[in-house]
């Protein structure tokens, strides 16, 4: 692993790390945040959304002030493996560099990098509890979009690796939204049976269950009937003991000033959990 | 004045207008940050650096949170006149686009659009006071790097119009540092006397005053020896009645990581006093 920026930012660091990931065979950048009291630190991992790399967040998130006050590592992994001799389809931002979708993917060429669901569950922990000093008994994980969707489908699926589980405007669905349902095909072949290991609320229905989400999600954001239709989320916890708390915000988009906006909100809400 | 961008962000609203500018004979935009409650609300300018346009501290800068708690109204001008019709040098990122250092040109062919400083201290704040409700009788200014050095000499030549200045590691004496000094002898001649009114050190040596003035400045800032010295400017203010407190910050470098650490505390200082 190498540190490729450092930065004081709020009695902290921001670091960008690069390393070689065997899972998604590339090299893979990520970006953390050191607050200024770390050791034994409990970890947030937070998930960007499409066309993202580690960088968006780092730069328009707001979460440092916050995190450091409250003493969280915050981790942000990047979208997708990336490079020259990654498959790709370059006019397509639905699929490929920045779509990974936290999955791993089963279809050749894309199942030898595609594989970000156990790099980010498996590898870059594994990473992390190498070359930091943090408490990794302590982990939650969050996102927004396409991060959110990985933020959820990670703590159903692993509901003992992860202490809390949040979202800003996920994406609940995938299996049948427009902007998914072509990539998952892509990444996962025909059988749509495959594809409801990576979808939150088919999870749920199939009885996967976490105590509790957080979710914010604003309410002109222009994704919402789309492919966020978080009431569909609402309606399959419904019958269930997930406890689901859904804040509909008036007003606010997809964008980074609707989830800077409610960033330390979240960050509170994972350090009374975690 | 045209709203080209419209955000819900903490409560309030960030906008981007543009609109035509007469004293820089182009199109100009800014952006401008409407807290929860805006009517007669004071307004603070803060000016940005080389290479900036008003986007990198709206991004960046983490304002937004303590402004609308404050209820401080945030503008955020252009750093120059810009588009295919302004003399420029394309390679020269200390001249031309992006480094207009907020004065008045006296020769061509830069003096027909190379105005920052009546643009922002006139042509600005009568815009706004046209198209919004705020209390222009209370206006306080910051900015960082060039546009502290902005915000110094707009404060020092102009202590009636603003009610407190401040500052992220400006640029004090630029008549005599190397990252400005050719730019000022293209804008201004050759005739070193007439560069001094764009400078904070000689106005402050030639009885120019203003009570107060905070400046935060990064020990690890490559660029503190060779262009920003704001030891020049105690130096100066010591003899005088100017009450400088200068912060030097280990470890924090010139990057939006260091401004946004120490934003809300500048916002702070500013509701105290404007």
């Amino acid at each position: 692993m190498e540190i490729i920026s450092e930065f004081s930012s709020f009695g902290g660091k921001q670091l960008v790390c690069s390393h070689m990931s065997e899972t998604n065979d590339c090299e893979m950048s990520f970006a953390i945040f050191l607050p200024p009291n770390h050791k034994n630190a409990p970890v947030l991992w937070y998930l960007s959304g499409l066309t993202c790399t580690h960088q968006n967040v780092m730069e328009k998130g707001e979460y440092r002030r916050k995190a450091a006050e409250l003493g969280l590592v915050i981790i942000c992994p990047d979208t997708s493996p990336r490079g020259k001799d990654i498959p790709d389809e370059k006019d397509n931002w639905q699929f490929g560099t920045g779509a990974g979708f936290y999955l791993d993917a089963t279809e050749p060429p894309y199942n030898k990098n595609y594989n970000m669901y156990s790099y980010v569950t498996n590898e870059l922990p594994k990473l992390i509890d190498a070359n930091f000093d943090f408490n990794m008994s302590r982990q939650s994980i969050f996102g927004h979009s396409m991060g959110g969707h990985g933020a959820l489908i990670m703590s159903l699926r692993n509901p003992e690796k992860y202490k809390s589980c949040s979202a800003f405007a996920p994406i609940v669905e995938p299996s049948t939204a427009s902007w998914s349902s072509v990539a998952y095909e892509k990444y996962l072949g025909k059988d749509k049976q495959n594809w409801l290991n990576y979808d939150s609320v088919a999870l749920i229905k199939n009885g996967y269950t976490f105590p509790e989400i957080l979710i914010d999600q604003g309410e002109s954001d222009s994704f919402l009937d789309e492919g966020l239709r978080p009431w569909l989320l609402s309606d399959a916890c419904a019958k269930t003991k997930v406890n689901l708390k859904l804040r509909m915000q008036p007003n606010y988009d997809h964008s980074y000033y609707f989830i800077s906006t409610f960033m330390e909100d979240h960050l509170s809400w994972h350090r009374d959990r975690i």
